[in-house]
């Protein structure tokens, strides 16, 4: 598929059909998340793949909007690592969530190219999935992506439409 | 360009021929920018295309790393929208980064399949950049990039290489 078209066709969505992700699927889409670049090449993206039933329902368990995730044939948690340059724990506030959100969306486009749909979801209790997950400290995860081939319509988003572009981008300055 | 494809030869590059962008392509990109998914479909992100020198130049003045922008045939600013959900001027400290990611990803994307190299590059100076741009009070810029055709070998990145994918990506739990 080309890039665009997987771009713009790709949505975020919740069912899936329970048919699991064959293993070299599996690492081409992991291999799209490590290729995408970070801040300063810090690489501070790490990914988990979950697929044991009672460790993504622990996982959902973290989430408030998390209903999808039990159900995925895997969700990939997406960890940010304590960076060099910035104390224990802490996190440059916009660099390493928008590094994690780069790997996410090439997970997810590299995934859609396979015929496989994707619902990003935050896990609200942190600590919980950090613990789910048997994470160092400070160690944290930013994200979690549930992946599945599609199995219907999805009940929350539909095909939720976007803003018009002229509402989107503007020119040189915030419109007055 | 496949997807798969253009995710993982992309790569940030700095160094730009000073060609400019036709308007149809840039409108493409901005588009795959429109299109990226968002948490509860926020739309928090929106676009700023900066192509007049002089702002061009003000922004880079804004980051500590951005040598590269003033030469870059069109700098996009993604800015996030105060969230309705969130106080104002405040942002869900993962969420509205990590949705600036994915759709800095999709743009990224979009325009190396149209042949056009980019690069991030962070705002530490938040205040100074919301002026350059005359963002309303709390808008905040979550990152430029800086797009432009490749004009030759990046003196910064090279063709920096990743970390191994098996110790990018781990099963179930974190490793012991």
């Amino acid at each position: 598929m080309d890039t665009y078209r997987a771009i713009v066709t790709k949505r975020d969505t919740r069912v899936y059909d329970g048919r699991p992700i064959p293993e070299e699927v599996l690492t081409r889409i992991l291999n799209a998340g490590r290729m995408a670049g970070s801040a300063k090449a810090a690489q501070p993206v790490r990914l988990i793949v979950v697929r044991e039933q009672a460790r993504k329902e622990a996982l959902a368990a973290c989430g408030r909007f998390t209903p999808h995730v039990p159900a995925a044939a895997a969700v990939v948690a997406l960890v940010l690592v304590p960076e060099a340059d910035q104390p224990p724990g802490q996190f440059a506030i916009f660099r390493g969530p928008f590094d994690a959100g780069r790997a996410a969306q090439n997970i997810m486009l590299a995934a859609w190219e396979e015929g496989i749909t994707s619902c990003p979801a935050s896990t609200h209790d942190n600590d919980g999935a950090a613990k789910v997950l048997g994470l160092p400290p400070g160690h944290v995860v930013a994200n979690l992506i549930a992946l599945g081939y599609p199995g219907g319509a999805d009940p929350v988003t539909g095909n939720r439409p976007r803003m018009a572009l002229d509402g989107y981008a503007h020119f040189e300055t915030w419109p007055a």
